[in-house]
């Protein structure tokens, strides 16, 4: 018996429900969990979920919701027991790293860590402890451009993977980069967005005096620090923070903020609502 | 167009959901909202649908329903236009009384206060201002049960109302008077259920010297602070704080959960689940 | 034996915490609770004491102090026992004022309600209920200027209050009000500064797609919502939260923010650093 | 110039700030940071300095102050660069100890971490990829107390450790252990305590259905989950979690309050005050 999770996002109509569960009342299907939503601003409607069922083919479901659905409809069906492959970015800093190492140690992720990818190579003795496959590609001397045309020619050369994550990556990756893997990028961004945008935002923090610090997981856009967001997480400091204090104080909200967008992602609970997200 | 909330409680088999909106469908009405939960440990199907639909006769949706569904469902249909009428039972202290007046004067409940019960006239004067009649009912001289029947025989003067909310009442309701109003009394208790059941949690809190205290909202039922437990919520405190202190920090907790659970209440998301709740 | 609070702000040098505590040791005056703060980057030092001593004169205390600190120093010394007054200023919504009355009503705030002034006339009638004087000065047809000239105006015929508290008053005032009453007005701001400035944040965070509302009281100054920031607090919400469902949930966080910042006030534990707070 | 915190707890009595903040000056040392706290009730004054001093005699000063204070006045003076040395032990799981051996890798701590024993084998590896030293010591066929012997058998082959470090050890530790490290071993109790004491708290809080989850870090004493509580954490869950669900969240909450308290412990912050911390 398999279990797979069903993502529809299509316009709201009328009998949409009773449709999808009559489809999978007629292919066998049992329902074990189900989530909707419906955007009425928008008309759209949400849903996902969990049917188990025997010898399921899911070319053939996919195939039953298209004809039933409006067209234009996005559906996903996904084996629920397909480890998913992840890449991770990173830069210098260990913490968001070590927590999803630490998830992988305890195997709570289903996710299989591809490898590493850092702009410099400081965290490669940490990574490769793990049986994880480090790579350094420098930006050093190339434009942003050029640096991420090397990282893509490195990941053509893999054969699949689904997501990438930056841990922590403190370079901005250029449109090109981020229309080619579209919607397959998450990023931590150590504010509570849109407080304290761009470089540094702790100092900036700091220097506005506030009383609570955050963090956010967001899809990467074009924009920067302008995707739709997934997770958010905040910690409560006083006058006695320096900006260095609020960066420590920050990591851990941080990592936990990042490892729970992973958790999101990874169990196929987020659907992209233009600039937001709906997580069912 | 009216807009009702159909909540079903059975017994979990195949196509409830295909089942349900198939006749949702036949009747005429479109789901606007949607959510359910299936208990696989129990083997319990919950179901909170909000529908619209033009003249619905709700005598014969929950007829269709009963015919669909498992025997022994339970089954509830509420017109979302209509007023709720409550009773709120106080003692001295008026934080959570004071919380749910000043959402009445907003009128941010849709329901009425019939009227405020006291076993102390403390609180008359502040009741009174906002034209709600107050009614003391002192506890002096009875005897548990007895002031209990003294209660209820006033209630019973009553036209009708829908749920009791006690307000910081500190007196321990007897089995008679639960049981009569059974699954329509919700309690705020003071501290982070299960911890410091009973007298001044406050004090066993200090004494046992924590460094978080909490609230808990829950339905009253004979087992002192032991019924299905609604919401909760925290404060942080450190050493500095007295066990008045801590009374004084506890009691903006004990407002918001009390009122987070009143008006989930009123929107008819609780559902009780032997001794817990589900929340749709 | 009266409880005085010492507040002190000046320039930190050597054995400062020697010379204040050998003077109240001289004055024979005892230490009940005693916090600093050294502001390293700007060299400042903080300092509320609570001290007890019988029939002090607080004049000679001042004096005392201004002879063993540094020229310049900020010195205030005020009873405990002292209940100050202060003015609150509303518009039309009531939960920030309400939460205020109620505690009031429980004499938790050590502090007289002098009058409530409103641009509207909208919650006399509430205000009224508890014995308190309700004003209302509209701004109809009145610039800015004219219409704080006219709230000045009527405050010079109040014979002394302490603060003015901005509970949801929803006009900005401008640099001649706020100058005159420098750092004598705290306001709530119903986002997480420095997030969503001005108008609407609630929609402004409903557009974002945030995943945590939040609130901030902080001092006004001359740049909208850009004083020192008291205090702040948070809601988690998700996606099904329209920006209607913001603000309600928005509410019980600015209410419970605006009273903590108001009790930190009250109990003279701000200092003023720049364009921050240090709360001791 | 070496920075040096002073530890002090005392009976209260007048003029102890400026008998202590004198002889600071008198030995020409500089206070950095400063927090006082008295405990009324039980008349105990405790204070935590950050002094900065050229050469300082850390005996002398010790000796200084024992002439100053009154008799049985426990006072500690620690040169802050000075690394501290702690021990972790462990069950199975890994979440805790893989925290504390990331911000080990980030040098966060300014602690080395001596060893690691683990009760079973089965985090020896994860622990070697760190060149740190896993000794397993395996309770198998051994009573309680004579497991605990040969643990401290072999802890007194180690030159000299401050710390003992319960990362999810499941195993209650006797009297006769509790008693040998008084005061140094610190354990992090996987539920809000007192809620929950014993085994499989989340099992417990899922039979409650509580809406909050938590954990607790304490001093270990020989009264199982009553010692002295560090700090404490939550997370929100909801009806959807299963008991396992509740422990995936937990152990976010479990790592990063334990994390804190270890950060406390080893900034020299904690003091004990009976069955209670007091935190500077």
């Amino acid at each position: 018996m398999g279990i797979y999770r069903v993502l529809i996002k299509t316009y709201d109509q009328r009998e949409l429900v009773y449709k999808i569960s009559k489809l999978f009342s007629d292919m066998n299907l049992n329902i074990i969990a189900n989530s909707e939503y419906v955007d009425h601003d928008e008309n759209l409607f949400f849903m996902r979920s969990e049917v188990a069922g025997e010898n399921l083919n899911s070319y053939a479901l996919k195939n039953e919701l298209e004809n039933i659905l409006p067209i234009n409809s996005e559906i996903s069906i996904i084996d629920s027991s397909k480890r998913r492959r992840i890449i991770i970015f990173v830069t210098k800093e260990v913490h968001c790293l070590g927590d999803i190492l630490m998830r992988h140690v305890e195997d709570e992720l289903n996710a299989d860590i591809v490898e590493v990818i850092g702009n410099y190579n400081n965290l490669e003795n940490t990574v490769k402890k793990f049986d994880i496959k480090y790579i350094t590609i420098s930006h050093e001397n190339l434009s942003r451009e050029e640096h991420a045309l090397k990282i893509i020619e490195h990941l053509e050369t893999i054969e699949k993977f689904d997501y990438i994550i930056l841990a922590k990556y403190m370079r901005v990756l250029p449109a090109l980069f981020v229309e080619k893997y579209k919607h397959r990028i998450i990023n931590i961004h150590h504010s509570f967005l849109p407080a304290f945008v761009g470089a540094n935002p702790y100092k900036q923090a700091y220097e506005r005096g506030v009383k609570i610090i955050g963090a956010t997981a967001h899809f990467v856009t074009n924009d920067l620090d302008e995707g739709p967001i997934i997770e958010q997480g905040i910690a409560h400091i006083d006058h006695s923070y320096s900006w260095k204090d609020m960066q420590k104080a920050g990591r851990d909200v941080e990592k936990i903020v990042l490892s729970k967008a992973l958790k999101l992602l990874l169990e196929d609970r987020i659907f992209i609502n233009k600039n937001k997200t709906v997580i069912l």
